[in-house]
């Protein structure tokens, strides 16, 4: 299996591929990227380099994804010669918010109210700003974890936002809403579409970024069916092989669609120990053409907190923490980065949280109290 | 870390050394060896030549073993420059099995009635089988998985297997027993001397190796008391920092020590899925400097079944069976080699062991019901 990238997302994948015996060769912009050292082989190349592109397509029998920054037609040149799971028609989804809004709109599907900006339209931006009580405005391609996304509270500010992202291609601008809370469902889809689907979690985030996933999500059951209906209805518009993420906003007016990922997402690391399949093992299973692994979970309370680089961190003190996961992405520190996660899986959630963040802090996170 | 040797623990080893982002260099043969492309890092050498020591050295912080077949005089050189864990003196209890029956039986662990053959005594010899019924008789060193064992039911048979192995040193005969079963204990200890125990498990044997691993052991608390007292004595008696295997005999007369093991082994592989924290991880830790993990088990029953080249494996069928957790090695089919493991996490051992059977069988081991 290749993978386009070698991020984090891409050295999971390595992992679980190395206990199935799936040869995982990543395409990376460098031999210093998180999974070289773990993958089979490392293919140095960009994302957007026909050439490199058809290095790694030779190297193997099925291409996926670690990230959606990738050039769609490309892909979907790629596409005609090697499997490319998800598919590149799937992938827009991810990586064109403004398409994703047209097209869930189109299904049926629930989503923020929202205004499309190709070209400015500075009487179309302001009666739809004078409509809402702040809005967000998105980059519509581009970017991830908080970039790329910022609020505005009046008329003149999210012009001036508008008119900056604008500059790099289309923007979508959203009313801002109060949320009750923030969630993520999570499906594997098999490349006969066989699905199979974790349960939900909160999200809770930090600076733009997941900050921490907790299971169970504390839902009534109604509100979580609900949620899944809408995450299965996603599925079948967006159709990709492999893990699609659904991120959700829970509202006073109920389930509203936020942002897809088909490709393992943060808000699934929780699975690797607190899942009987992982996503990253899921996801080679979908793509490899292998029989999808069940996602029940082990345990009645599963905690993941982000480690991102505030300060550096010490190993030796998180793992002292009991019951605590490391997970290193092997990426030099950087304040702000995402550097690793930590799980704890356990009886209640709030102890299974508490051992979380204190191995989260020990690793350089930013401490929970003070955010 | 460096790891002298690149098989299936070393790859085990690389899996959670990945995930924790500790950089493992492996000592392999060749490049093709299973856990090459899994480590960060591979020297090419031999374990019991110098230069190929020196180089792994040079690379790493401290050195562990993923198999004891090295020459003990060049690790001893080895740790005058480097922490080496196990310490060669803790190594030679596993790779001597002359050396580990005398400081045994000095420090009161209850072993096989036996004796040690250097320079064959013949009389000495025909007394011993006469008092057995029926021998064991083992080369001291350089044997594994069945290999430089057999058994004996006349004195005739004895010596002939005696002088064959006494041509390549030592030589260990011990009296053939009716045994109650055959277990494992496995206890990780840490740099500066705490321990950890996992559970006991019971474990099959076929064809002289390991075919599968059972918790619950299905003992009694004292019995199974009991034979923790034993392993700690030998814990103690050995003094290895990481993972110790204790293979133990349950007889009509108790508890008798078989083998020690200085390093993550085959009757500890269900920790993977089935502890907090695994064989591999804890090894790691120790050795590392780092906190051990907790050695609780995640539910209540757990099978793990060798995979075992009989035919060619189906991974697609072994992946469909509920619950499987395939752990493939990256290695070549042979008829009768190790290629892998199946672990099964459950509710109850029977159902467990139906489905890793069922998985192992799927990869190629021979079946079960036939055996």
């Amino acid at each position: 299996v290749g993978v386009i990238g070698a991020g984090q997302l891409a050295r999971m994948m390595a992992e679980a591929a190395s206990a199935m015996g799936i040869e995982l060769v990543v395409l990376a912009t460098s031999v210093d990227d998180g999974a070289c050292a773990t993958a089979s082989r490392t293919v140095v190349g960009q994302p957007d380099d026909v050439a490199s592109l058809e290095n790694l397509a030779a190297a193997v029998d099925v291409i996926t994804l670690d990230h959606e920054l990738v050039d769609l037609s490309l892909l979907g040149e790629l596409a005609k010669s090697i499997p490319v799971y998800p598919s590149p028609t799937a992938v827009r989804f991810a990586s064109h918010k403004d398409h994703q809004r047209r097209a869930m709109v189109a299904a049926g599907v629930a989503v923020p109210r929202h205004l499309i900006v190709d070209v400015i339209d500075p009487a179309a931006v302001r009666a739809f700003c004078e409509s809402c009580d702040g809005v967000v405005v998105k980059a519509a391609t581009g970017g991830y974890d908080g970039r790329g996304v910022a609020v505005a509270h009046n008329v003149v500010d999210a012009m001036a936002l508008i008119v900056e992202f604008n500059a790099r291609g289309p923007v979508v601008v959203e009313e801002r809403l109060e949320l009750l809370g923030e969630f993520a469902a999570l499906i594997v889809t098999d490349t006969e579409g066989h699905h199979e689907r974790w349960p939900l979690v909160r999200t809770i985030q930090r600076d733009g970024m997941c900050a921490e996933t907790q299971f169970p999500a504390g839902l009534d059951t109604a509100t979580e069916l609900a949620a899944m209906e809408l995450a299965d209805l996603v599925a079948s518009v967006v159709n990709a092989v492999g893990v699609l993420a659904v991120e959700l906003f829970l509202t006073s007016r109920g389930w509203l669609l936020n942002e897809v990922a088909t490709r393992p997402h943060n808000s699934g690391h929780w699975t690797i120990e607190g899942a009987t399949t992982s996503q990253f093992e899921n996801h080679l299973r979908a793509v490899a053409g292998l029989p999808l692994g069940a996602t029940t979970t082990v345990a009645s309370a599963v905690a993941m907190v982000n480690v991102v680089g505030h300060q550096p961190g010490d190993l030796t003190a998180a793992l002292a923490v009991p019951g605590v996961h490391v997970h290193d992405y092997g990426k030099a520190y950087r304040a702000g980065r995402k550097l690793g996660h930590v799980t704890v899986v356990g009886d209640d959630l709030e102890g299974a949280r508490v051992r979380a963040w204190k191995g989260a802090e020990a690793l350089g996170t930013f401490p929970k109290e003070t955010s």
